[in-house]
Order: structure tokens, then C-alpha cells, then sequence
């Protein structure tokens, strides 16, 4: 097994990767809240975990892989008030809050296939666990650390860190937070002013809400991921993760449940994606630089010249680590999605290099390289570098100047295989495309066969008429030593 | 509003469709059991409901369409012995059981998705219905309709026969009923031998089970139908529907336990589908002539020539009635395959057609026609017919045997678009193959141009290698008056 170091949040270290059963790896993720399309930045997380979640199971690892659904409990900001949003949704387009929830599961799963993320192996919903949800939250009123008032049952948070570390995953200390919070109306049945709802008594009106012993309502939002994790992953695993934002709040507050509930903390690794900049500034909706993933397939945004294929897109967040901001520009697009082409006209081309008896290039160290890329916290930057340093490679060989053996040529495939493919999860284009494609690569064929013969009997109004009919079709002609090659934009 | 009718199982009679609260309709269907892949009778059923919710849909209703999946209290057999099916299978490959729900759960949307079928617009499951279930048997119970032994919940069958129509959807005799049921062993609690479980006492080894006032355990399997219809469809609601084989016990199980809850029995519609047969056999795994949907995609299957696309199938299932057993063989899969071509190149011609002053044909009544199949309890081999009519009109044009003017000639498009695309739900295979479907588009364009110009001057060693590479591509071309057009087999 490869030795895997990762950045724990927790910790704020690099650490090597110690699975608690292996070759049992758990790996919980917070999911998306289904009550409206998913954004980018919620994509780049799910992307993110899916390429580790790919490379865990690379080197060997079996995962139990959660990343739950959240389709109930999701307040407006942190602080426990104002309507589910859910529920405030549904009041206002008339629908039930579960048929928002399908269109919006629907949306969500259509746009994880595109970019081609595989699926978890649990997706739990948080109202599927609303009895787990209420069973801990009733552990932890027994453990002495929550109160209820008036069918709302608190955490008390004071309390909790008289003998424990509240703040433990971002560091922050707690008299500072005391300071910074603020007391919120309707919040008066608090002790303090850091506690946070577990369940939430509901008003009549209220859409979605369940029969509890503290009278209906609906659970909290941290409460579900304790709920869920602890369920389908035990009471310690090995890898949690979320987009950085949810830290400070989210994440810290799960801590705490989760030792408050059975004395434990939940995971041994805390990783964290970092957040997607627009030229430097934040994403946001009031700025109107923020992009939905099916605006930036089609290129329907002020912002962007064209669309953007869902793989060069990944490509695109693949160049950036998954701790480091990734800026977005349609201009960085463009040269990821140029380099994305190249990268896989590559594999086109590997595919019928001439070997040779001898190799000038040492490829088993190469591909050692990109192990060790992945294995310094998944680093698909560098990863990518020495990809493109296999490219160039393949296009060397291409032109006679690099000899390659046949098991020189054999391991890289098997790179472009295993790290283009499995691990980074890109695929051409046309994969999928299964009955046009297959045809078109036949036609194709036959074009440039015409092309050649009048080239030949120098019959330049037909290889003109060619070339220009199929740059109209979006397809490039590449003329090589091997023959011509072509790629569609 | 089209005057629609529909053969009510309840009624044994074909009855006008009047909606409860018009232009709302509720309607339920019995999802998949997610513990294997789905078979093709499922996706029979399924697919039967997608055009019905289609064409409810199309001609104005607001469809609320709820179809459950049942990812937990499915027992093995009707008789409520036997260990929770998915449990069951956790154990011998010892994953988790929503690890399984989710894999089958994947799989059943990737082919519910080939075949085009539109999401429902709430899909609930069984386990994030656990605690409305619990409230339903208590229900039952004070309503002195059910009892609890031992931990385990029974509907007493015998005493809701008293006052109550117990077999009223099947119109089957009570008295054969009780004399053809057997006393089961590992029954013994039960009072008659028709009761059957709400919930059930689960033993410590199950893998799935949850806390009730009865102890722990799980649901039964009818019960998640009634809790789902009621939550969010009410309890009276228009249609409720399923295959045929689930309206002797799961379907009479859930009349009677809506009845003894609320005191009304659930749905004014219900609608069954027939099965499937293989050569006039019934389709069975142990006679070895059942195939799975990607077996007849793909092909790889005995009885098998070749594969089926997913809309050739789906053709091929809307050319029998949902009331009428559908035979599947080879031999007419591809009979419907070279129909479904035939139709779908008659849209492609349908594009070019020249308009003349005058019709002489009646477009209207055609329409009308397709309107009047679908009206007659959603008949649509009949609206096939018609629709075939609607080809011979458009070829018969194109041959300019017949005359259309260009309003006959957008109203032929129109019925192109309701009926086939919108109501039957099909699609041309090369869409969303967008890239190298445009891009073979202009290719072919092109080639086709080449292959006029090399007959035109009798260059025909360029004419017939045009021709061997095309077909080699698997591409036909056929030559009309208004010029080549092609297909892809």
C-alpha cells in the first residue's frame, strides 16, 4: 500500500494516512441541501472528494463512502432561526417541500454524472433518520449536555467546553466567539448564546415536522450528519470532509455531538476544500458573478465567450489543490479546456506509437512520480505536470526524437489509465457518444482518405471544399508523420 | 379537457376519469424493491405510468405523481416469514444494507433513464417513512383493527371483513380465500390466518431495525404504501396504480389498511398492468428466459440476436396495451425496431416536405384519431396505427403522390411532437450524443455531396468506396426525390 499523507484540519498538519481497520477506509462527506440548484463551489467539493475517494480505492482500500442528502432541518444562517428553508420554499410555490426536494435531488445527481463523479455508496436523507436524529439528541439530555425548553432541545455549549475542547477544529478561542456571537430574537429560551438547536419545536404551519417526545418538530441541522456518519460508519471513522465553511460552525458543532452523545470524536482525518474566487473575487449571487454548472456547459453567463464541456471543467478544477482557491475566468477555461485536448489527443496518439528496442526516457519513474504527487495529500496539480511531462513524451515519440520499448509504451498507458482515468475521473468526449461517435470515427476515415487522393491528383477545390466543410462540422485535421489526425472542438 | 376513460380495477369497468380537485391529480404507483436489478416487468409497469403521467400531463392536468421505493420490510413471499430481503442479502456479502439499496437504486434510475422515463415528482422511500408508519398500525390499533403480540403488529383481517368489503379490488370470495391459505410456521401469534403484519418484532441479528412502543423492529411491507399515499397525496386521492400480480394481497392490504386508519379507502382509479411472457412462457429467472434491461441492450443473452436500443424497446413495449400480456421474442423486438426506424426517419422527411394550395388528406381527423387512443384508457397501439397512417401520409407527400398544405404539414409535425415525443416518451437515438451526432451531421452532408459529384462523373470507384465505407459505418443511405438521406442501424 502506498504511503498517503494528508492535511488534517484538526491537527493542522500533514499526516501520514492511518486507516483505523484496514483495508477499511470511512469516509464521510457533507452533502448538498436540495432546495435549490447546486452550486459550483458545492461541485468542486464533490469533485474533490470523489478523486480521493477514486485514489483511495486506486491503491487499494475498500471505502464506505457516505455523503448524505440534506432535504429537511437546513435553517437560514447557523443561529437556529427563521423557517426550514425547505418548508419557506414550498410555501411559496405551493408545491410539497419533497417535491422541491425530487426536482432538485434530480438536478443534483444529472449534474454529478456529467462531471462524471461516481456515486457514493450510501446518499442518506436526513428525513430518513429522524428517529436516530431524535435518539441522540434524547443521549445526550441523559449525558447532562443538552436542556430542552418549550419542545426545542439546546446544546449546551458552555458547558460542553467546561471539560472539553469546543473549538478543537479551527483553533478559534472560545472567549473570542463568546464575544463575536450576538443574541438573536426568538432565541430567548437559550442558556447561552453559543448553545445550538438539536430539534426544533414546529408551528402548525410549519410543512415538515415529526411527533417527538419534546411535541413536533423537526431536528436540527448538525444533529443529521452525527446521525448518519455514526450510523453507517460506527462511532469512529477515518476521513471527514466539507467545503472549509463548514469548520468554524457545522463540523464543530457535529464534534461535539458526537463526544457529548458516546464520549467520542468522530474522525480521525478533518479535510477541508477551499472556496471558488470569479477573477479574484468571491462567488456570489449580489455580485452576479456566480455561474451555475449548467450555465457553464452551455455558456449562456455575461461572463463566458462559449460553453464549456463538463470534462473540461473538471480539468480545469483538477489544476488546482483542493486547499488552494480556485479562480475562475472563461480566459482559464479556455487554456484548460485547450490543455484537456491535448491531453487526451495524446492518448489518441499513444495508441499507435512504433516501439523501439531501447527506451530514452525512464517512464517507471515517471509514473512513481505521479503516485508520489498523489500521495502528498492529493496533489493533482503536480500530478497533472507529470502527465503533461508524459505527453510530451508520446509526442516525441510521435515525431521520431524519443525511443520507447513496448513496455515503455504499455506503462503509459497504463498512467493515462490509471491516473486520467481512474483517479481524475476524465473521459473523452466522445465516450458515451456510443452510435455517432463510432460512425464518425468511420466516416472520418473515409474524409480524409478523399483528402489525401485529391491532395495527390492536386484537385485542390475538392481538398478545400474538405477542408472547409469539416471546420464548419467544428472538427480539426492535424497532419502528422503517421497520417492525419483529427480532433472535434 | 379531453374526455378520458380508464379501466378501474376496482369497478371491473372502463369509467370516465373525473379528477377529485381538477386540474390536480394525485397519483401512486408501487416503485421497485431495491435488493437486485430491476427486471423488465418493473420497467413494463413503469413505463406504462410514465405515459399515462405523460399524457394526464399533456392534456392539462397537474400531476402529482408519487412512486415509492422500497428499500426496507420487503419480506420474502406475501406471508410475513422469512428475514427482510435486503437484510438478507447484507449479511451473505456483508455490506450494509442501504450499501445494497444504493447500488440497486443507482442502477434502477440509469435504466429508468435510458428509457427516457421522466422522474416522478416525489420517489419516497420506506425507511424515510418509518415513523408515519408507526403512527398508521398504532392508528389502526385504537381503531381496534390490529393488535400487537409479542412485539409484532397484526392487521385482523377477519374482523375488518365483517364490516368491510376486505376483497373488494379482486372481487375474490372470502371463504375460498381463507380455505386456500395455509397456517405458516412461525405464525402462531396470529389470530386469523389471513392477518397480516404492520410491524414487526425484529431479531437482534437484523441489520435493519428501528425503536417503536412495541419494542424494535421494522415495517411491514403494505404499510409504507398507505403511510406515502397519505402523506403526500391524502387520503382519497385519484389514481393509484401497479402491476396486477400486486392486486390480490399488497394492493387488497392497503384498501383495507387505509379504511381501518382513516375510514376511507384510498384511490377512485386503480389501474394494473399485465405481465410479460417469453415466447408465450411466463418470464422466469428458473426457465432461464428472463433477460435484464441490459441484457437486451447489449445483446448478450442467448435468446438474443443482437442488442435493442432502449427506444426500440420502449416501441416495442407501447405497441402492446398495459392491459394485455406483452410477449417479448427476438423475431418482434426486431419488427418493432425497423418500425420504430421507419417512424422516426418519417420525422426526418416530414423537415423537407414541399406544401401545396391544398390537402388531400384530413390531418385533423388524424389528430383527433390519436386523441381518441389515448382517450380509450391510454390504448397505444392504437395511437401506433395512427401514427403509422400519419407516415404513410408524410412518405406519400414525399413521393408527391399526396398533397399538404403547409398548415397540414406543421400540424403533421405537431402530432409528431405530442404523441410521439411528449406522450410516448420516445426520442431519436442520436439525441444528446450532441458533439459527434452535429458533428456527423455535417460529415455526412459533405460525403454526400462527394458521392453526388463522383456520380456525375461517372467516377464510380470513388461512388463505391463511398458507398462500402458508409455502410461499414453502418450507415444506410437512401435516394429520393429531394436528394440522399441517411440512417445509422
Amino acid at each position: 500500500m502506498e504511503r498517503l499523507f494528508i492535511y488534517n484540519t484538526l491537527t493542522r498538519n500533514k499526516e501520514e494516512f492511518k486507516a483505523i481497520n484496514a483495508p477499511h477506509v470511512g469516509m464521510y462527506v457533507c452533502g448538498p441541501t436540495v432546495y435549490s440548484d447546486v452550486h459550483l463551489g458545492n461541485c468542486r467539493t464533490f469533485m474533490s472528494f470523489d478523486v480521493i475517494y477514486r485514489y483511495l480505492t486506486h491503491i487499494g482500500y475498500k471505502v464506505r463512502y457516505v455523503r448524505n442528502i440534506t432535504d429537511a432541518g437546513h435553517l437560514e444562517g447557523d443561529a437556529d432561526v427563521g423557517e426550514d428553508k425547505i418548508s419557506k420554499k414550498a410555501k411559496l410555490s405551493q408545491l410539497e417541500p419533497m417535491e422541491i426536494v425530487q426536482k432538485y435531488t434530480v438536478g443534483f445527481r444529472d449534474v454529478m454524472n456529467l462531471f462524471n463523479l461516481l456515486p457514493p455508496s450510501i446518499e442518506p436523507t436526513a428525513t430518513g433518520h429522524i428517529i436516530e436524529q431524535q435518539q441522540i439528541a434524547k443521549k445526550i439530555i441523559e449525558n447532562g449536555l443538552a436542556y430542552d425548553v418549550n419542545g426545542t432541545v439546546y446544546f449546551d455549549v458552555e458547558k460542553f467546553a467546561k471539560s472539553h475542547n469546543y473549538t478543537a477544529l479551527t483553533g478559534r478561542k472560545l472567549d473570542e466567539l463568546l464575544e463575536n456571537t450576538r443574541d438573536l430574537d426568538g432565541q430567548e429560551d437559550k442558556r447561552g448564546r453559543l448553545d445550538f438547536a438539536l430539534w426544533i419545536k414546529a408551528k402548525p404551519e410549519h410543512l415538515m415536522q415529526w411527533p417527538s417526545q419534546w411535541g413536533q418538530g423537526f431536528p436540527g441541522w448538525h444533529i443529521e450528519c452525527s446521525a448518519m456518519s455514526t450510523k453507517y460508519l460506527g462511532e469512529q471513522f477515518d476521513i471527514h470532509g466539507g467545503g472549509m465553511d463548514l469548520a468554524p460552525t457545522h463540523h464543530t458543532n457535529e464534534i461535539a455531538q458526537n463526544i457529548a452523545y458516546c464520549g467520542k470524536s468522530p474522525a480521525n482525518y478533518w479535510m477541508h476544500t477551499n472556496m471558488l474566487t470569479v477573477k479574484g473575487q468571491k462567488m456570489s449571487k449580489s455580485l452576479g458573478n456566480s455561474f451555475l454548472p449548467m450555465e457553464l456547459f452551455s455558456g449562456d453567463h455575461e461572463l463566458l465567450s462559449k460553453g464549456y464541456s463538463p470534462m473540461a471543467v473538471r480539468f480545469f478544477m483538477m489544476q488546482t489543490h483542493y486547499r488552494s482557491t480556485l479562480d475562475f475566468s472563461d480566459e482559464a477555461l479556455q487554456a484548460a479546456e485547450k490543455a484537456f485536448n491535448r491531453l487526451m489527443e495524446g492518448y489518441k496518439t499513444l495508441q499507435h506509437l512504433q516501439s523501439s528496442a531501447s527506451s530514452s526516457e525512464d517512464i517507471k519513474a515517471l509514473e512513481r512520480k505521479c503516485y508520489d504527487a498523489m500521495n502528498d495529500d492529493f496533489n493533482t496539480p503536480v500530478l497533472i505536470a507529470h502527465l503533461f511531462e508524459a505527453l510530451r513524451i508520446i509526442n516525441s515519440a510521435n515525431d521520431k526524437k524519443t525511443t520507447l520499448t513496448q513496455v515503455d509504451i504499455e506503462l503509459l498507458k497504463t498512467i493515462y489509465k490509471h491516473f486520467v482515468f481512474d483517479v481524475m475521473g476524465l473521459k473523452t468526449e466522445e465516450e458515451g457518444n456510443n452510435k455517432a461517435g463510432t460512425a464518425l470515427e468511420k466516416v472520418m476515415n473515409l474524409v480524409l482518405d478523399m483528402r489525401t487522393k485529391a491532395k495527390a491528383n492536386k484537385d485542390f477545390a475538392t481538398s478545400d471544399q474538405i477542408r472547409d466543410k469539416l471546420s464548419e462540422a467544428g472538427i480539426q485535421v492535424k497532419d502528422g508523420k503517421e497520417g492525419a489526425t483529427w480532433t472535434i472542438n
